[in-house]
């Protein structure tokens, strides 16, 4: 059985084939340039593959996931030049006419996380995924749904209280200044240390504060959720760093609810290889091919 | 039909006794003493009604709401003196062997609204109840269903950012400081000003404060769950304080998603008279009854 996946990011595509095991047969991928190139050479590379089956899509946003809107299945509004009101489904459906999965980019990657816990036999029912990197975002699965009633959330703008020696870092969000994302995305390094992220060492008091955004980020989706797993991914994340937003964790909750092992509940993705996107996606199509 | 409502408050119990419209036809209220007089009370209470069918039940918390554990039904580590580990549904239970639907005061609240925007043939599937008043709760309904995996939602304290004339009150939570509800709830009033929130008027500046950190839990909701209402009740609510919580929303906001219409989105409760609780403890009886 032949299932697709698109990672449709707003820096780069991955396309990649699999199987129902979720092994990757051939993937692919380059620049995410104008819609137009950018859709043929996906389109391409799954017309090489006349058994496939259907497609999970996970795409940078916003997009319309409202099945009832006439613009479900678009990006809508994004900065992205070129990209605003893109019909990326209707452009897909059009060349390949295959059952469709159309969710987000870090709903994809939630989906892979609580995929790869189902097949260990991990009873899951609930899982938060959230990733940092040049921006933040997250994903909900309860119950194998996703949350988002009337759009996918956007939980990375949320607010949160400044740390007591950051207080005078503005943010960097070009909507809210100082939201989660302005604080604590990765281009925030730079913003205030005049160096990159990756070049500076957790020694640093800065990754304390990062931690410290993260860890609140973490608490408000503990008391809105009560999931069973809050999975953080993403560029800036580390098992190294994931220590240091634990020990924040502890202490900005402070014991209010009980959590029985923190070290199992805010973790780094399971899949390996950043491949949580590539396997959700293939699980993905399985939904949309069961749901026909 | 003759449907049964429960509202365990920390302070006061209403019991009331409904029809299948609703319509309350009967209720009785008593100050919450000790567990044992207080459902003794309860108990005898709906003992009156031997036609009744199932009773819905709204408790304050914590309580155990998963039915997994051998503590269900329980109202667990609150620190109401003689009510930690109290076996709840097990004594109704025992005295009245009826169907019960258990949850927290907010979810009762929540629901009652819930079906009351469903009674007007509002196309309704998700919506947000916060009550601001001694504390501050929430509840989330989303497609029928109550959020909260492994508890409920306890989104009273989340971390906001402080207000620029606010920076310096520490806040009020024993647990947080200056959470949500350290920051926002009612007795917070007195805390700043020596006078009660109902003995200021809305022109002082403080309501303005209040209503910056009611409008970053609304932007929480909103980009978290995107759903289609925000009710927001209590006794520190109202139609003018609303006015000032949707104009903060959209300025902190900052039109990054879409709201079509903020006074429609953000609301007072539906049900007149404080009466959420025990229309939705009624519509939540006839859940028990009918999922029996």
């Amino acid at each position: 059985m032949l299932l697709g996946s698109i990672e449709a990011g707003g820096t780069k595509f991955v396309c990649a084939i699999g199987d129902e095991n979720y092994n990757i047969i051939e993937s692919i991928n380059f620049p995410t340039t104008n819609p137009k190139e950018t859709l043929v050479k996906t389109i391409n590379f799954f017309k090489k593959f006349p058994d496939l089956l259907s497609i999970g899509i996970a795409s940078f946003g916003p997009i319309e996931v409202r099945k009832t809107e006439p613009n479900y299945g678009y990006i809508t509004s994004t900065p992205k030049p070129g990209w605003r009101n893109t019909d990326f489904i209707g452009t897909i459906k059009e060349a390949l006419d295959l059952p469709l999965f159309w969710t987000t980019d870090v709903n994809g990657s939630a989906y892979g996380e609580y995929s790869a816990y189902k097949e260990k036999k991990n009873n899951i029912n609930s899982l938060v995924y959230y990733t940092i990197g040049t921006g933040i975002g997250a994903g909900v699965i309860i119950d194998n749904n996703f949350i988002g009633s009337e759009g996918h959330p956007e939980m990375g703008h949320i607010f949160v209280k400044h740390h007591p020696l950051d207080l005078n870092f503005k943010g960097i969000c070009p909507y809210h200044g100082d939201c989660l994302e302005g604080l604590a995305s990765g281009p925030t390094f730079k913003a205030r240390l005049g160096v990159l992220g990756q070049n500076i060492p957790l020694s640093n008091s800065i990754w304390e504060i990062i931690a410290y955004y993260i860890a609140q980020a973490a608490i408000q989706a503990t008391l809105t959720f009560r999931p069973q797993k809050i999975v953080i991914g993403g560029g800036v994340s580390s098992e190294k760093f994931l220590v240091k937003v634990r020990a924040q964790f502890k202490k900005l909750l402070n014991e209010y609810i009980a959590i029985k092992d923190l070290d199992n509940y805010i973790v780094m993705p399971l899949v390996s290889n950043n491949g949580s996107a590539t396997r959700g996606n293939f699980a993905l199509a399985l939904e949309a091919l069961n749901s026909r």
